[in-house]
């Protein structure tokens, strides 16, 4: 491998497949100079989207039989599909012919053929999900997305040391990232004891530890990263997304109700544009799997084309800082800062 | 005690205490002629915000010389304040002298007061707090919404048990509510184990239990009731605040950045002060505490007059179709219906 940057795309998974894969590596080849891609699929399901194209050394396509459906079972299509896209495009990083993949397929299958093909750093327990959320100050990190319910607070912990290392990497703007361990307010009953436990590791630690944070937290930008468990994460972020669905909602049917209110709509039209331009999900697509011994993105599963840019931009700046060996690094140097005491 | 209901208040709770409870009883009053009042509190500094109105048979001042502070330790209130106005308001409920109270105080200690005065409904081993939220349809309710963390199976039945009962009782549009259990969207991690054993629970109970929804499902509609636990229910909440006062943020700041904003945000203003109207936490104001032998309904600390007038109609409702004793039913008939397979 040379000095270049070589992303594998998973160019079956998502909701759109190659349809939506194959222009967005396209589109990324226009604008960058310093990554290769390798598409990985069926391959005449890949060519029928290259708009005559021919594969080259920056955009080459290496076949694989098999697909992950988006409901599959994470244990089925690991056992069973050892040819599918998204297994061929892990390989891909495992034998060192790819620095990252990015896959739009089923969350629950790549979380684990990337942990059983890469497997786990020494010192971290389990992956964890992350990905930058929108807020009033710009936008905050949120991990777990659901990778793991049930955590420990040594899990937690961990999910602590690993956010601040992809933040500290990937988001020139944060070099040393507020870590909030998100909490309830309520005194006495406040937090469960994984969560309170974490927070004496984290207080202890040299992290750049903040406290406990509420759930609104996320949104204030009070904390650049905040840690959870993948089930509290999960539901908080599918929360976030109701209750913007459900304003988007209201404002539509609002602006719609007579020609007043049509015209007010037409005029108010490009500060909601803007506004709806800067809480975008599409500019933060590309969550990271962290804890792993190689670099992979999930792509929202629904991503458009500008969408799985995003995520390929992603995996380009996990390469690029080297995000797995910084992981390596900061859980031991937090273990020794630990034993110190 | 007559057929009248009679309703006391803390009106020192809050974080503005009497001059908004005694606004909020005297507006109370006027519009209502089936509820007598009971304001709890210091008497002179109820007194200066009666604005002359002498107390009568249906405002009466019961005096208690103590408040618990909005970030008190619950322990603390409970075993040091005994003669607080939170404590005698719900003292009064026990005496049978007002048929539920109502309190705008710190939640973890009205909660433990209220169990340690009022006690526990037999086989309910927690108490749980809900409120309706607004949705796409209306509203759903949630709960627990902070008063347990790390909530077994059997406790989220109960929950459900109970949150089927208000809703049915005090929401007269929804006679036989329709209650999701919330979960994260994956397979095979798909919830915790709590989750799992409590979905068994609830498909064969005679619940109208529609199954698992994730957290965009409090804010579509789907369902009338969602159960969880306290800690993700709070995050899942607050996180909910957190996206709604960044939207209405980047909204404000979008209107006001030059002349044609600012007249666009003119024109936009009735579709806009109509959506906030819909989704005004005002009107969802008075969370309910469930599982007690008594009604104690929580305002929001920071309620204004029209938000703690909602918290007294819904004492008022739950009184009216006597929720305690509705939920210790459907408890125990679930538990037989249980006992029968």
């Amino acid at each position: 491998m040379s000095d270049r940057i070589t992303i594998a795309l998973d160019a079956m998974g998502g909701d759109h497949g190659p349809s939506v894969v194959v222009p967005a590596a396209l589109d990324f080849l226009k604008k960058d100079r310093d990554v290769d891609l390798i598409l990985v699929g069926r391959e005449e399901a890949i060519k029928q989207h290259l708009n005559g194209r021919q594969p080259d050394s920056r955009l080459r396509i290496v076949p694989a039989s098999q697909e992950v459906g988006m409901d599959e079972l994470p244990s089925r299509a690991l056992r069973g599909k050892k040819d599918s896209s998204m297994r061929v495009a892990i390989d891909l990083v495992k034998e060192g012919q790819a620095h990252a993949c990015v896959s739009a397929g089923n969350t629950g299958a790549l979380m684990a053929t990337a942990r059983f093909v890469l497997k786990m750093l020494p010192n971290v327990d389990r992956p964890a999900i992350i990905t930058a959320l929108p807020s009033m100050s710009g936008h905050t990190w949120v991990l777990d997305l659901g990778a793991n319910v049930d955590s420990s607070s040594d899990h937690l912990f961990q999910f602590a040391v690993m956010g601040s290392e992809l933040v500290s990497s990937v988001d020139e703007d944060i070099p040393n990232p507020r870590i909030g361990l998100l909490n309830i307010g309520q005194e006495e009953i406040k937090g469960n004891d994984q969560v309170k436990r974490a927070h004496e590791l984290l207080t202890n630690s040299s992290l750049n530890y903040i406290g406990y944070i509420e759930g609104d937290g996320v949104y204030t930008g009070e904390v650049d990263v905040v840690v959870t468990d993948g089930f509290v994460g999960n539901v908080a972020l599918k929360s976030a997304e109701g209750v913007a669905k459900m304003i988007a909602h209201y404002l539509k049917s609002g602006f719609r109700r007579n020609i007043f209110t049509k015209l007010a709509g037409l005029l108010a039209l490009p500060v909601i544009n803007g506004f709806r331009k800067k809480i975008d999900p599409r500019r933060y697509n590309g969550a990271s799997l962290l804890g792993l011994r190689g670099i992979v993105i999930k792509s929202h599963g629904g991503a458009d084309v500008l969408a799985f840019n995003h995520a390929i931009k992603m995996a380009k700046k996990a390469v690029h800082t080297n995000v797995p060996e910084r992981i390596a690094h900061g859980v031991e140097s937090q273990l020794e800062k630990r034993a110190d005491v």
